[in-house]
């Protein structure tokens, strides 16, 4: 068992989690680390309802079946990960002060979230088709955003990068990739990380630093 | 199943695969299709050899396990990546083209062999001990060559930044980064990406761009 925070995937997030009963929340976390420990296939929905204490069929009361809660992991996972990002977008100073705060969360949660982020990220594809849809668009506006915030920054004249698209996507790629190696005995807290990949996020978009950007 | 062509792994790369005996390197091969399909967990010995055109009986002439594959597979993957950045790194150019051309290949290779990227970046916590330390071993001499690259740069005042270990290790997840996103309908082929990636690299590094060593 891993002992990664992953409360940081619902609290605090305005998907109405704060709704959900107590039991679908451990189940959802019970399922979260046998999903990262074994994998999707290899887990059963006793193994999901043993980690929460709970008999099978207590787990589908709130849950059809483990597919279910894998849907629901990720829709969530993405839908807190666009809220993160929308609000970063939609702050009042400058495209380069936005994305930097933007690679600095982006980056501090897949670190502290990184179990949630495995199973994610990585366990796609064993997601129902109509799940898959509803995930896909999520992702699809995630990079929107990204992207849009970029072309914001061209037209502005703080970026400079030759395809938008790329760029849009090195950026979340170097985020989420945070959640297959940061550990917890990585030398940098998930602050400090943000932090400097903010830093390179900014030069690899073209932004000057030296232009009262950086900070000290 | 995936149409991810696989045999870039071996094919060409000095690991001494070319002594291989074929029915191996079929085993190999249907070992990465199941294990990225299924994940290692879920993937049975007979799933295996049924992929390889064998009886159960047939894989333990050459392998006593799917672990054993497993850790055949991680070793002979990471060592065909530390041979590509070796490579990379020794060539007689400066410090910046030489990062160029590494990411241009790192990249590129993630791409084009993502199956076994995903099997050997996302499996590794499937490892029997032994076989996870050398895998570990193998990383971290990937991480020392491209942070050597950095420091070269450094002393030789062509790159600029603050953590160089930071640093090396956001080139290398982004490269294996691409492995997890990359599809056959990637508008990018994957030495068009790796093009783009050199780029993005050589900026977030500090590399001057504009002195003689951006390409048209």
């Amino acid at each position: 068992m891993t002992s990664t925070p992953i409360a940081e995937l619902w609290a605090g997030l305005s998907d109405g989690a704060e709704a959900r009963p107590e039991a679908a929340y451990r189940l959802l976390r019970a399922a979260v680390e046998s999903f990262a420990e074994r994998g999707f296939h290899a887990t059963t929905t006793r193994d999901i309802a043993t980690g929460a204490g709970m008999s099978p069929a207590a787990l589908y009361i709130h849950y059809p079946s483990k597919a279910a809660l894998l849907a629901e992991i990720s829709r969530a996972g993405h839908a807190a990960t666009l809220e993160l990002v929308r609000t970063a977008v939609a702050g009042g100073d400058g495209p380069a002060e936005r994305m930097r705060r933007l690679v600095e969360e982006f980056t501090a949660w897949h670190a502290k979230a990184r179990t949630v982020g495995r199973v994610v990220n990585y366990e796609l594809h064993a997601l129902p088709e109509d799940a898959h849809a509803v995930v896909a668009a999520l992702r699809l506006d995630i990079e929107r955003e990204v992207a849009a915030l970029i072309e914001e920054g061209l037209a502005a004249g703080v970026f400079e990068v030759a395809e938008v698209r790329t760029a849009a996507r090195a950026v979340t790629s170097l985020g989420i990739d945070v959640s297959r190696w940061y550990t917890g005995r990585s030398s940098e807290t998930p602050e400090e990380l943000g932090r400097r990949y903010g830093e390179l996020v900014l030069r690899m978009l073209g932004a000057d630093l030296r232009g009262g950007l950086g900070r000290p």
